[in-house]
């Protein structure tokens, strides 16, 4: 076992590549990156003299499944829609397969014919997914083992900008991850359940349903719920838990201004606009608000909601969407239309450091007593490459790849990193590079 | 040319059958009328000694092709996911079609083909779509030969309860049509104009842009925007006219009442909940709300919506939101859930009559004078089986083979009847069953 596959060479995978590249060339193995287009697999690999970089287009059969039966284990840094594919290859040719992403609908199929090929298949093994299973279990398990009852289990994450990297922008955000993501985040119902009592928040109410996460030194951020806090509970082995609920965090003040764009409607992706010639930004605000030329969109928008704020309304105007001036996209959705806009002022500088804050929330009830047990991650990126977002993805799905060649994990199957053989060595791991939950108790 | 096959027999059938029965008795032809259950089809035909009831299932190739080869003309009263099969068979096999669906995209592409085999294709010749398009184009033909120039064009539609028959219900709304459509209406986001202004308007807001259309003789309604205002454009040869909107017609009150639901999540599609057994209709409002224990969901709604009234409240609790007791169905959508809540409070009792509303309004430019057209239709339920509905799909189709059969039609191809040579036929033959459209003038 000595022959490690990357498929897939984007912007997360730096520290994912230089991570492995000096476990192989501690321990003598062999590691090939591969993308598209080779330039891009060479970008990361040109410190690294031992490591071989390939240009590979996965639409060749041939080629594809010649690299994946060389490989022992494939660690897939794709797209999500290309998942099914590469694990079933995987399967076919006897490779183990990695990656941060859920798992594959095709693919949980044939679990049974995982298993009996003795095959390691390890999903949701970056961040979020990721980080948040193996911290959540650690301590989900050691307080179940110690026979105590978990009555509240609250998770929350987020890519943010770096403290101190906010220069400027009302909103203190940029992206730091997949723009697209960010701008149809939360369409369709949110569920989980409080109290026993069970929660369904539809998209256009999302934003206006935050609540406020502490974290010590840092300051207050405020989280909206993600779509399925639900299915968590079979996961954890939470089943009868009374209040589950997992979060996307945000700075504060980002979601009453966000809800704004849900409310207009600018953040749409199920119609195809077609916007005449010269079409401004303000014109596309106003577009969505009832006609009046009596009142301008902003004073349209204030009749519309009522209690805005002026801290609310800057972050609009730094859009850009009372602007007039033309707009570069005119065909497209309302969300792809926004999203041409906010990549314009939401872009990373050189000099802006991103960072990824997690917080997990615990009520534990031991006998007759009550604690409140918080675990926080802070992550910070240390340049415009080693991001907190490419840290928090590579190192532990590189952790998991280089422990499995180790021979630490006897699991075999279509697995996740909730199991303590998994995530016990992969945590202790991280710890070697700065990447550490802090737990804390409080009277509950 | 003798043989019409009328394919599909539910509720919106029997105008359609008896109308072509005494048709095809006094010019000789033979009627056939065909639905999958047998007793579907003799239902509607057991007056009519001369017509022949069978039972067809589309799905059996043959049987179904030996059927419309026979025929001349095919009439489809099926649902519209049918037409793309019948039509293609039509196609091949020389025979002509009409429907009062939308034309179907896979048979759009076969345009020429259609043209070029002397086919006369004829959908959306019912109700909306179908009136609307003849006493619509009828007024603006009108108006264009004499040189006017429209600057407004609105036109709205809705199946309600007849006068007096409202009792009881604080909604004076029941389901006179498909009720599924009712509960999904408006999803995704409306597009209109106004005064040269694009409008759009996403769902969470639709229900709060209402504009009000008043009937002389039978007061004032609310309308709320249809999805597509902006294609009928070019449908109907206005393509650079500063206002267009199409809508529908809802009694006062509804709008509000509706918005509510909408904006708690209830009318959502998207999502599949599976409800614990023993869950209420309250529970299910509730779990739309925060979690608040010390307030009542009443309460909580009357937090989220301030200026809700005790009339939309009353609505909310006739429809049984707020009662106790066990939902029947718990697995669905929650639009599939509400739905089954809705059916059993909005059927049409034996007693009830139903009523479709239509009503255009044009300005119009005449030199330097102004006049505003207004063009209304008002059509009564005779009883349960000669619905409003019923006759204003049943008459212009029918009314369509007909007159198609007698020769009056010259054109060929797929065609819609906003074509003169074809509505004015229509229209004339559709005053001699009552369905007959008055036209008013305004100073604009």
């Amino acid at each position: 076992m000595n022959e490690i596959l990357i498929l897939g060479a984007g912007k997360s995978t730096p520290v994912l590549i230089h991570y492995l590249a000096e476990k192989v060339k501690a321990e003598g193995w062999n590691l090939t990156v591969a993308d598209l287009e080779l330039t891009s697999a060479q970008r990361w690999c040109k410190d690294h003299k031992h490591v071989k970089a390939i240009g590979l287009d996965l639409g060749d059969n041939e080629k594809r499944r010649k690299w994946i039966k060389k490989a022992n284990v494939v660690v897939s840094m794709l797209p999500p829609s290309m998942h099914g594919l590469v694990s079933q290859d995987c399967l076919d040719l006897d490779t183990h397969f990695f990656s941060a992403s859920y798992t594959d609908k095709s693919i949980k199929e044939k679990e049974d014919e995982i298993q009996e090929k003795g095959l390691f298949f390890l999903n949701e093994c970056g961040l979020d997914p990721g980080l948040d299973h193996m911290s959540a279990m650690k301590i989900i398990h050691r307080e179940q083992s110690s026979g105590h009852h978990i009555s509240l289990f609250k998770s929350f994450c987020g890519g943010l900008l770096a403290p101190g990297h906010r220069g400027g922008n009302p909103w203190n955000y940029k992206f730091t991850w997949n723009p697209r993501n960010v701008v149809l985040a939360g369409r369709g119902v949110s569920t989980f359940i409080r109290n026993g009592y069970l929660k369904f928040i539809p998209y256009h109410m999302l934003f206006k349903r935050k609540e406020s996460v502490e974290f010590p030194g840092l300051g207050t951020y405020e989280a909206y719920p993600n779509r399925d806090s639900l299915s968590y509970r079979s996961v954890y082995g939470l089943d009868n838990i009374p209040t589950i609920l997992r979060g996307t965090l945000r700075n504060r003040g980002f979601c009453k201004a966000w809800d704004v764009l849900v409310m207009l409607g600018l953040t749409d992706d199920s119609i195809e606009l077609d916007l005449p010639k010269g079409f401004s930004p303000l014109m596309l605000t106003n577009s969505f608000l009832p006609y009046d030329p009596s009142r301008s969109p902003q004073e349209k928008i204030k009749q519309l909601i009522p209690d805005i704020d002026e801290e609310t309304f800057a972050k609009l105007d730094w859009l850009g969407l009372f602007k007039s001036g033309k707009l570069d996209k005119r065909k497209g959705s309302p969300a792809e239309i926004l999203l041409s806009l906010l990549e314009k002022k939401w872009h990373m500088e050189p000099e802006d450091r991103d960072m990824v804050l997690m917080q997990h929330q615990f009520i534990v009830e031991q006998g007759d007593k009550t604690k409140k047990i918080l675990s926080d991650l802070v992550v910070l990126g240390d340049d415009q490459i080693k991001t907190a977002m490419a840290k928090t993805v590579g190192y532990p799905l590189g952790a998991a790849v280089y422990l499995f060649m180790k021979g630490k994990f006897k699991s075999r199957g279509l697995l996740l990193p909730t199991l303590k053989e998994i995530y016990q060595p992969i945590l202790m791991e991280l710890a070697n590079y700065g990447i550490e939950f802090k737990e804390r108790e409080e009277p509950a």
